[in-house]
């Protein structure tokens, strides 16, 4: 497998901590978005959304979405299981995965980030608010979500599922902004025992060959 | 079951496409969201995250986010299904629709606006520019997606899927801002397809109990 990302880009991380998590081994190109990479006519050949990460499987079948991906991992390589076996508590985990996929991290990707200061005219200082505001406000209901559900080690259970695949980059993407994760304790519990894996650890940034320091 | 949701929400609207595809009977409860009805208390007992929808299933479990929620549908109430059987086509319409969900809604949602006027003082002008920027550049990657499969009457295959769950609302939103739908053949062939199935029409906003026209 062959999977076009971005060692920055918190969807790309989301896909190979899965990759990881099952011992799935794939060849890493790295697409430089902040280069505009994404928008150059062979990237689009691979990818008519211009949108990182991509998979390309075994078959050649190219795949986009990060959470899509990670849903077909899931049911191509079953072992270890990123989703719970009961429907409600697949619900609840992508629920988990989807207010981080659908709720924060759209209003702070690299694209509209630009969009703020370019067409807008917004100051930094703006950006970062913009930013640090949807990160919290995010967070907060992320932890009122974990608050209802059962004590666990990870988001949902006692092993890492599609939702810790979500928030841990999230996490990482928040980090570098600045942003409070005061008062998110089982929020920031699960990602503390994430990154306690080498499969999280492998994933992150600063561990992928286009790292940046 | 019930739903909490309101005629105008996207999100809202999915679910009950898919409830109304798969003729399953349910409660609306309405939530008027322009009305901040999300935020009063009595709607945080039904929902931490103050997100709408919410179903409430038979056995009273409560369940968010309507992606997460559609899938849960379609694994306990299997017929009709809403995802192909094959795991790369259920990919390709998870992918579709997350690139509704996670791309496109997310920077369109009524708080999200609120926080362009309020926070950043964009003119109504502005905030009506970066709407349809948004929906173009979207529905523009999914038109790209779609020119990539094989001729269908519906986003993917002869069937109405998960994909045209997300699509549709997003039709409807973007018609009440005036954004440009030219130059999207496959997109608009599935939109208006889908307006032809009665389940669709059950589910629009101008059916709804709460409609305001």
């Amino acid at each position: 497998m062959k999977l076009y990302n971005y060692f920055r880009s918190s969807a790309s991380f989301r896909v190979r901590i899965a990759l990881e998590l099952k011992g799935l081994p794939y060849d890493y190109v790295p697409v430089h978005l902040a280069k505009g990479e994404h928008l150059q006519p062979h990237y689009a050949a691979v990818s008519p959304t211009r949108l990182v990460p991509t998979l390309v499987n075994d078959a050649q079948e190219r795949l986009g979405q990060s959470m899509a991906i990670i849903e077909y991992l899931d049911e191509v390589y079953p072992q270890p299981a990123l989703l719970p076996t009961d429907a409600v508590g697949r619900a609840q985990v992508r629920a988990l995965a989807q207010l981080v996929a659908c709720e924060i991290h759209p209003l702070n990707n690299l694209r509209v980030l630009k969009y703020l200061v370019r067409e807008i005219g917004v100051s930094e200082d703006a950006k970062n608010s913009w930013y640090r505001h949807w990160v919290r406000v995010g967070l907060e209901a992320f932890e009122a979500e974990l608050a209802q559900l059962p004590p666990s080690t990870y988001c949902w259970g006692e092993t890492p599922t599609l939702a810790d695949c979500c928030l841990v980059p999230q996490i990482f993407n928040g980090q570098r902004f600045g942003a409070d994760f005061s008062g998110l304790p089982r929020t920031m519990a699960a990602f503390e025992a994430c990154m306690q894996l080498p499969a999280f650890q492998k994933a992150q940034p600063s561990s992928c060959p286009d790292n940046e320091p």
